[in-house]
């Protein structure tokens, strides 16, 4: 049994401390409002992330930074990408040095601000910790009525990736080890770039096989940015790239895919952004990563596209269907020289 | 201008034909029944595979292989896989070697009997013709809709690649050319198999998560077949391989899928069949590639495990629960050793 602390109780963070409970870790889940605490506590349900979910008892509730991370072996980190930064601030200054912890972050996402990956950002606060992402294709709410799920949890440290790997496996979940870090948080932060567009398809009306190929696309893009910073190749075709990817872009759940099918449909990406009602962070995302492409000189013509219908007013229309028309000849362009001339 | 033949009026036949005369080819069809080639002459109409769709009276249709093939330039086989090695015996006879023309396979699978590729069979009929295969995520019923398509021409001959990318390319449908022929082909069958895998677990009522995992755990086996007999990796996260197994895996319009589906609600695989009512090639390619995997001793679990559910009766339940949960701790073994041991 470990002692483990849940940073935030949004659907995931809870669906994971459902998994934790039950499978014998002592854990505690930290809320930012002591409201929502004291409404999780009070009837063992947290209605506005996880529907018609009993939490057991076991699991511990507090708005108290300190008491959640206090004698903590393992910290979760579900905040949103763009609240990392500010919630490990506060956590520093309840964590010593030699308060030894594994630090794990399950949410997805670049910063605007710095354009660090979150493994850049606790790594900034916490260099001598582990750290591990937990990534793949999981929806909170399958998770949360024990349906199988299969993840990745990526690390340089062996042992560390071991014992996540461990903490969350159970007879509905499976959890596999990885030591590529950057390639399994790169893939998740564009496939919500990537839903944004596969939403947009659906929206203007276009059919499965305009969103497969976009899809495809998709992890072109994730390759020539991963190329750029060191992550493997094969970790797109796996569980966080590919397989995360499959389930956000084709899936009524993915709240990015959804704002791209209000954008489709016509609606301003405010008034998306208004209706979906939780945080889309393929909106931030598209803005980090082309900031991101920007600055290392690379193309990604998906992400480049969503900015300019986001952010400076493009016609969705038009922005697809660029997409779809562009000129390239060839699929992968490395392996063209070997197509032969007709004799 | 070309005078191009498509062999076999199915659905994805007479897409592919109505494409060509909108490119302005002159196109005929070869139907091997009389009576449909009566039926579709005077409806203007092929409503058993392809519903409320007319088709231009530029379009021929012939039930005669001689008629069809006389003076063309470019063959589009849309046969059957299991039933190809028939038609090229039949087309053999009328085909003189003098006779240049251009063989593009468009149907997907693994022959039973000789466990050839499509290519490997036309090879063996026309080992002097030019060999594309055209492949990619392409649901007909929206070819014929005229939605945005993306296709792969792949073929050693650039050349012949680049006359087949030039024969269907237009406003909505961009081809890509690829020298990975194999890689292309391999894609195309397995993703039946997989797709009867995905509708499985659909059909025992697991969720997107866990089919997520399970189409990520079949592009590995794309990968593992496709390491044996020089394919590209690159191909299977391009559009015929991703792609085309996410068009596969997620659309109601698959076979394949819907036939796993009813297995996985618990219809024998006999009655399956039957409640379908067409072809589901992805049951004939399971043999096949069962064999393959047997002769070439390699390991592909979820063709595994499929071949015992649909031919020796093992229960579907136990077969995708074993799948989701077989020990393995590294996602991808080649990557393990990069773990460091935690300091």
């Amino acid at each position: 049994m470990l002692k483990v602390t849940v940073i935030a109780a949004g659907s995931w963070g809870t669906a994971l401390a459902l998994v934790l409970e039950q499978n014998g870790h002592d854990v505690t889940v930290w809320a930012r409002r002591e409201s929502q605490v004291q409404d999780i506590l009070q009837s063992r349900r947290n209605d506005k992330y996880l529907r018609n979910i009993a939490i057991p008892e076991n699991i511990q509730f507090t708005s108290s930074l300190q008491e959640a991370v206090k004698h903590t072996e393992v910290i979760v980190l579900s905040v949103p990408t763009q609240q990392l930064n500010n919630v490990l601030e506060q956590m520093a200054e309840q964590i010593t040095l030699s308060h030894r912890v594994i630090m794990v972050n399950v949410s997805k996402g670049i910063d605007m601000g710095s354009l660090e990956l979150p493994s850049q950002m606790v790594m900034r606060y916490y260099p001598t910790q582990p750290f591990v992402v937990l990534s793949g294709p999981s929806h909170a709410e399958e998770v949360a009525l024990k349906l199988p799920t299969a993840l990745v949890a990526a690390s340089k440290n062996r042992l560390a990736a071991e014992i996540v790997q461990d903490l969350f496996s159970n007879d509905y979940m499976r959890v596999y080890t990885n030591p590529d870090v950057v390639g399994v948080e790169i893939s998740g932060a564009l496939k919500n770039i990537i839903a944004l567009g596969a939403g947009i398809s659906d929206g203007l009306g276009y059919g499965d096989n305009a969103k497969a190929a976009l899809i495809t696309r998709g992890i072109n893009e994730m390759v020539v940015l991963g190329q750029m910073i060191g992550a493997e190749t094969s970790t797109f075709r796996g569980l966080a790239g590919v397989g995360d990817l499959i389930v956000t872009c084709t899936s009524q759940h993915s709240r990015n895919r959804r704002c791209g099918i209000l954008i489709g449909e016509g609606l301003s990406f405010d008034n998306a952004i208004e209706s979906v009602g939780m945080v889309v962070e393929g909106a931030y995302t598209v803005k980090a990563a082309y900031r991101l492409m920007t600055k290392l000189k690379i193309d990604m013509p998906i992400t480049k596209v969503l900015y300019r219908v986001l952010y400076e007013g493009k016609n969705a229309r038009e922005a697809v269907n660029y997409l779809m028309t562009r000129q390239k000849k060839h699929e992968i362009d490395e392996n063209a020289e070997k197509l032969e001339l007709w004799q």
